[in-house]
């Protein structure tokens, strides 16, 4: 296999330099709520972005940027509030954040791009966020650290920080490809308060570049989802300086192909991360839709019973009704007979049958029990309608969501 | 106002008997769990039934009894198990409870209807069903009596009993319609494990009959969510034997909309205590999409925010997270400028203005906790779009909700 999963994150890859840190945003003393990622040199950009109407200013201001703009330089991300919902003075705010930025580093005010997240329809309080940029480029350092500090101030319900990065060997060049992410709660397939930092030194075109992530989220956070709700401030962003030196991927060719499955590896390795850190979650769900007619009707399939609150709250008590599963594949919308379904679920305790032909085979109570008690578990559904398949990322339901959304802005 | 709710179920109205007892569908040794509805006469049917792909047997069943025979007499509910899932044995468990019902009432195995609850995927206890219609047969009465046992043995997961009935004068007569039905958790637009009955002693044509119910579902129980998940089981019948002797209702003039009217006021009330008793839930919640574009915007404009888990664990939280309500318009299709959108939350402690323009007004915290501690709790979202408006039900996510589904089945 000629790609290898590495330690660290945003600055895994060559020329890379990250900070993370706390300026006060957050409630309370300790959290970190600031981070920095910076390119030694010009990057360039990709992004995917929310598909809710309701657009963060952060959000609305970086899709034009990237757009408009072929490379970066440095992204700016604070947690703690979203900077949702606040009109002309959310838009003003993002802007004096990026001509901090820009002051601070010397580096041109378009090359930066900036995310928020947390709270949507309170204003940023933006003296703290401008004297954050100055803090974070004093921090910046392209040490581990410098990663694992901004990984952790990005979270805001997550459990833990989210990082992951590969090498592989791109015509004879190694290339790195790491990132960090923040997601847990509001999450579903057009993007929950999901943002995803990648950043890499191979050389590749924009196009192309922005092709393969797009091609790539579709399947892997697309795919995650936590409660059904998808969040204002959404964004993936890729960074690519070219500091492997490779030559520069300007056509779909072995190369771009090679590329691709690093990004896919990333993306999937952090989407099943926040799939398993689902807010209050105990299990990461995984379920798999198989012989279905289209590529479509597999995906709708498999989101709907990782996202159905029935299934998920049976995962939770380890109850294998599958009749939740099949009732969920009833109302997904996708044409299917019922008396040809089958359902496996599988988990490192075993595998068992649990329907056969839209009939509940005679299985094991009890091995089922123990399969829903182990993490990851697995479902598969087959509708044996053509040869499609596709998987979707989920968890549990549990008490602890409630607590957590019931009462999160205090 | 020519129509008063009066006391009673679905025995209000003329001619017609019910019964509900314990048979031993259920675990335990207390539950009812049959339900027995007989007209002394023969009654114009009509119903409407889930749209899931997977449709238990009494449905598939049910459908095709309605849509082939004018009339039908009796009507009889288990609840403990859904008969879905079932192949062909289930479908003849329910022929067969068709066949001892008819033989025990001596009327027609085509005039009865046969309607089911409960768990997914196990065969139906066919002996226990069958000694159940007899013991039925024996406690129909006319009293109110008959029609609350009935009610009671319907439910599942309900905390209470459901029913509600109303007199109109049409034409001179007194027109009586009753109504109960079952209902709490799975509960979404396309119906959730929901039964409904409804019993009248209208004059009405068969045809009008089900243009009535289907108009009247739509924006009722088809407006009511708890959690997404819509049920294999789903049914609405109403039974019409014209004994109140009113001049046939035959055509689309002011006796239609009378009976419409109530038949509304009737499906309305049950929507609303479903909504009221969502598994686990603490307060009814009730949304109201404004100025919408198109009928079907506000419609899904409503569903979308009293769908929200996050809306819904903010409401259980006395939490004015209208962040939340916003996002979730904003992922819900439906085209609109977020800087045009008022929200509003209303309840018997008074009435604030949470959004302007899509930004937050300078409210006060502590009388939005106010307002969110009542029941029900009443949320206006206006986008300005149009003319049209809608409402829809739900109720708060609570830790109770995750609790009732993580173990349903034991």
């Amino acid at each position: 296999m000629n790609m290898q999963e590495i330690e660290g994150g945003v600055t895994a890859a060559k020329g890379f330099m990250a900070a993370g840190l706390r300026a006060g945003v957050k409630p309370g003393k300790e959290n970190k709520d600031m981070a920095m990622i910076v390119s030694e040199v010009p990057a360039v950009s990709a992004g995917t972005f929310t598909r809710n109407v309701v657009k963060a200013a952060p959000v609305l201001v970086d899709q034009k940027t990237v757009a408009d703009y072929e490379t970066a330089r440095a992204i700016v991300i604070n947690s703690g509030n979203a900077n949702a919902c606040t009109g002309a003075a959310g838009i003003e705010n993002v802007k004096a954040t990026m001509a901090e930025v820009s002051r601070v580093l010397s580096i041109k005010k378009e090359e930066v791009l900036v995310c928020s997240t947390g709270v949507i329809g309170q204003q940023l309080p933006v003296d703290v966020i401008l004297k954050g940029c100055g803090m974070l480029k004093e921090e910046l350092t392209k040490d581990k650290k410098g990663a694992f500090d901004a990984a952790e101030a990005i979270l805001t319900t997550d459990t833990h920080k989210k990082q992951v990065a590969v090498k592989i060997k791109i015509d004879g060049k190694e290339v790195v490809i790491g990132a960090m992410c923040k997601g847990s709660g509001m999450i579903h397939p057009n993007m929950g308060t999901m943002l995803g930092f990648i950043t890499t030194d191979a050389a590749i075109s924009k196009e192309l570049l922005q092709k393969a992530l797009s091609d790539v989220v579709e399947d892997t956070f697309n795919m995650v989802s936590v409660d059904g709700d998808t969040s204002t401030n959404d964004t993936v962003l890729v960074l690519a300086n070219g500091l492997a030196k490779n030559p520069c991927i300007e056509e779909e060719k072995e190369a771009y192909f090679l590329f691709k499955s690093g990004l896919f590896y990333i993306c999937e390795a952090l989407a099943k991360m926040i799939a398993g850190d689902g807010e209050g979650c105990t299990r990461l769900f995984e379920v798999t839709a198989l012989g279905a007619a289209t590529k479509q009707d597999a995906k709708i399939l498999s989101k709907a019973v990782v996202t159905s609150s029935l299934t998920k709250a049976a995962v939770f008590g380890k109850d294998a009704n599958w009749g939740r599963i099949i009732c969920a594949m009833g109302y997904s919308g996708v044409t299917f007979d019922p008396e040809a379904v089958d359902i496996t679920l599988e988990s490192e305790a075993g595998r068992i049958d649990l329907v056969k032909e839209g009939l509940a085979t005679d299985y094991s109570e009890e091995l089922a029990t123990e399969i829903l008690s182990q993490n990851p578990v697995r479902a598969y559904v087959n509708v044996h309608m053509g040869t499609y398949e596709a998987t979707a990322w989920g968890c549990d339901l549990t008490y602890e969501y409630v607590s957590i959304n019931a009462d999160y802005r205090s």
